[in-house]
């Protein structure tokens, strides 16, 4: 065997290992009985475990040096064991005692999160959230030193790789500055308009019938893939098996319905990733970035639109009847509500990005030393204040604790959802120029050109090429936030 | 760590990938979608890799000498250490290669076996299957060497443990010599009664109804497990997440709802085994015939009774209605019927062990070298001639091709069925004797005492034991064939 192939070979039951966790977790969250966990949490802990062990190994680093120096002319293999080593590096520069210090507390910070952000009691919980950062903040530190990287930056490396600081300040710079003012004109407007609200109870069954005719709609492959209930809905699973969830209120199945086409964006990307490649980090997702870009082009820029409701109002008549409240204008009024508040999951399209931009300040200030997890809640009332005009004071449930990804050491992870936000608009804006008929595919419900379109120029790509190349191979042009603008603009003003 | 903590710590994390086995073939054939395999396959082989390496390292080998050099007084540990030394030196003592080629034996074997059954062609089958057999019989003959056993009990020892020819040869001669007589009194008898069919269809979710609260009767624990639908019913998962499934056929309920109370007797053993021990050997479920005993327990000494039906009946009118053909007697007629066949799987409970007693004479007469594979559809036609009267010459899919074992390499596996049906009329007998009120208790539906029997005698005892042990502790006698065909004269004659 050459030494790229011992190589891929070795990465490849890595792979193997990650899809078992995978499954096991979806069936975690989806199918395992309350009383399971014994088991389960054994299992997953010695899996994690050897993957661990595999992932900074000295059989690996020799095989990553042997295939070093074979004569790799493919790009693909050549990018791939790039992101075989970078990955390996970052692994094996920890102290294993750090890494296991920062699993105890990421899990302890988890749990306690949970109790006291529920009797929003921010004294108990700081301290527990101080130890998973210097923790977490110590991981950080390392691979700050080894990718030659600033602390912020090694922190967005985690979770968007190749964005740093001097991308997303710019765009976050406009962002800030805009969308405040667009928001107030929203309002105004919205206050002209008037919805009717649909009429429940909305059966559970019938919310499920209507969540898998939308994702047939969106093309979604159900024989390399599963719908289901959980209570949190997440996308899971293999690239051969992706394993989209949602959750039901039967008072209302507005927004269930836009989870799922949410979560479908994301399975369609797993789902046309390059089969040959799938075993390796080349052929996989790319950062998640590009992940929430897929989700919320199809939920923001596909569903959310008056041309989609025309597809769609009809599968709503078919399940629910014919009503008023589900004809294509008003589903789109439904769809399209702006409503400014504490919570940023609840969040409108205008508002989304706001929220974004404050946790990623107080991110870079809390890296920079000029704040610490003490003065958290000040700062988010500040914030609050400042794009919302709302006060989190002795509120800090729906302040500083409404999130789980500080107590789950996800430092930068939250700007992927801005980004995502802005990359989606501009694939609409450079899809629109290439597909001239889009408009009418999405009346017609033929969504086929649109996925074929992401596949070729996405999808297909894996991780072949850094994050500013793939926005680029992608749209033609770097990162922005003009397209985004305009956008809320055409569709808010 | 002390050397017997090293050891079990050691052990636990392979039982811990068992798990994770166990919960994606759950999945695999429950949930997974139709062309999700490629991802399972791969991830599956991967993790039965791993699982081999720890079964044979040089670690482990280590691990178990210095256990054993510490001074162990408590019998649950001694036995523990002996179970894992057994199982070690079974897996080490074969050549890798010689493995790998069974395994890749069985794969063919099983998928040539799916369409040459149905095509009933045993000329093409037959050089697979001879294949597949030469290569576990060389598994066979290493256990046979390592264990000084025949090639019959190092067959019998996969699945039956402590159980040889010497045990089995004089039970089957019995049930062999008296079973064809009984079942012509049984069918003659059968004769002079009516029994009403009930009218379907019936619809799917209601038969999921009524299995669950068939197994509500039986105490299943749905804390710690589930029911669904898969092609072939199995019990799976991991002791504290017990997974049994069943296949509904709208126009009989009669048939699926007794598969669900099989399974639930193997559920409830693997629910009631002992907690502390579940990640080691000795706290888990006992060989086949033990386990084979445990449903077929619940299935024909405890559900097929004219008690149970008494509480089942209000349960079925619940579900499907008041009708003549649910009342406790026709119920009971219906779930008693004999009707001896072609297939095994389909026998009713006279027939059954001839089914298995001619599968058991036929291993051994190829273990013994006295016939050969070639020889299997004419000598099946004999055996089928002289228990049941009918021919299969001509028909080897619903003869010799019937069932997988064979072609899955699981020789030595068929005695369980029929050392568990004898294993459970024993206990049902014993159990009579302790529990005065026992058929006052499944008359009014309180399971309770028999369950908790059964944990106390059977399923909190592990593999504390030794097969013979186990009865003995169980039942206060030797396996027999007393109480059983006392059993079945009671019950069909």
């Amino acid at each position: 065997m050459s030494a790229i192939a011992s190589l891929t070979t070795y990465v490849a039951k890595t792979t193997h290992l990650h899809w078992l966790e995978a499954i096991s977790k979806w069936d975690e969250a989806v199918m395992m009985p309350t009383k399971g966990g014994f088991s389960r949490g054994q299992s997953l802990a010695t899996l994690s475990g050897m993957i661990h062990q595999r992932s900074v190994s000295t059989e690996l680093a020799e095989l990553i040096a042997a295939a070093k120096q074979e004569d790799i002319t493919d790009p693909w293999q050549q990018r791939n064991i790039a992101l075989i080593e970078k990955t390996y590096h970052k692994a094996a520069c920890l102290d294993q005692d750090l890494v296991e210090a920062a699993t105890q507390a990421t899990i302890t910070a988890e749990q306690a999160w949970r109790s006291y952000r529920a009797d929003n009691d921010w004294q108990s919980f700081k301290p527990i959230l101080e130890q998973s950062f210097i923790l977490h903040k110590q991981i950080i530190q390392a691979h700050a030193e080894l990718l030659n990287l600033s602390l912020m930056d090694s922190a967005l490396d985690q979770y968007n790789s190749g964005i740093t600081t001097s991308i997303i300040d710019p765009l976050f710079t406009t962002l800030s500055q805009e969308l405040p003012d667009l928001l107030t004109q929203a309002l105004a407007k919205q206050q002209q308009t008037t919805l009717i609200r649909p009429n429940g109870p909305f059966p559970i069954n019938q919310q499920e019938q209507l969540a898998k005719q939308a994702m047939q709609l969106l093309q979604f492959d159900f024989d390399h893939g599963r719908l289901d209930t959980s209570h949190h809905p997440f996308c899971g699973g293999t690239p051969d098996d992706v394993r989209i969830t949602t959750r039901y209120d039967e008072r209302d199945f507005i927004q269930a319905i836009m989870g799922v086409c949410h979560e479908t964006g994301h399975a369609k990307y797993e789902q046309q990733l390059p089969t040959n490649w799938r075993e390796q980090p080349v052929g996989q997702s790319h950062n998640m970035a590009i992940h929430e870009s897929q989700s919320l082009f199809i939920e923001m820029q596909i569903c959310r639109t008056p041309e989609f409701m025309q597809a769609f109002a009809p599968i709503v008549n078919k399940v629910f009847g014919n009503d008023a409240a589900y004809q294509p204008d008003n589903l789109y009024k439904l769809y399209t509500e702006v409503n400014p508040g504490y919570i940023r999951v609840d969040a409108d399209e205008v508002s989304y990005p706001l929220h974004v931009v404050m946790r990623y300040e107080m991110e870079k200030s809390l890296f920079d030393g000029s704040i610490s997890i003490a003065d958290l809640p000040d700062v988010w009332h500040q914030y609050m204040q400042k794009f919302f005009g709302l006060s989190t004071l002795g509120q800090d449930d729906i302040g500083v604790m409404q999130d789980v990804h500080w107590p789950c050491g996800a430092f930068g992870y939250f700007p992927a959802y801005t980004l995502g936000s802005l990359l989606a608009a501009q694939i609409k804006q450079r899809m629109q120029e290439e597909l001239p008929n889009l408009a009418a595919c999405l009346t017609s419900g033929n969504l086929q050109p649109i996925f074929q379109w992401l596949g070729q120029r996405i999808h297909s790509q894996g991780q072949l090429r850094d994050f500013s190349e793939t926005v680029l191979y992608a749209v033609g042009q770097p990162l922005n936030t003009h397209a985004f603008l305009t956008h809320i603009r055409n569709k808010y003003l």
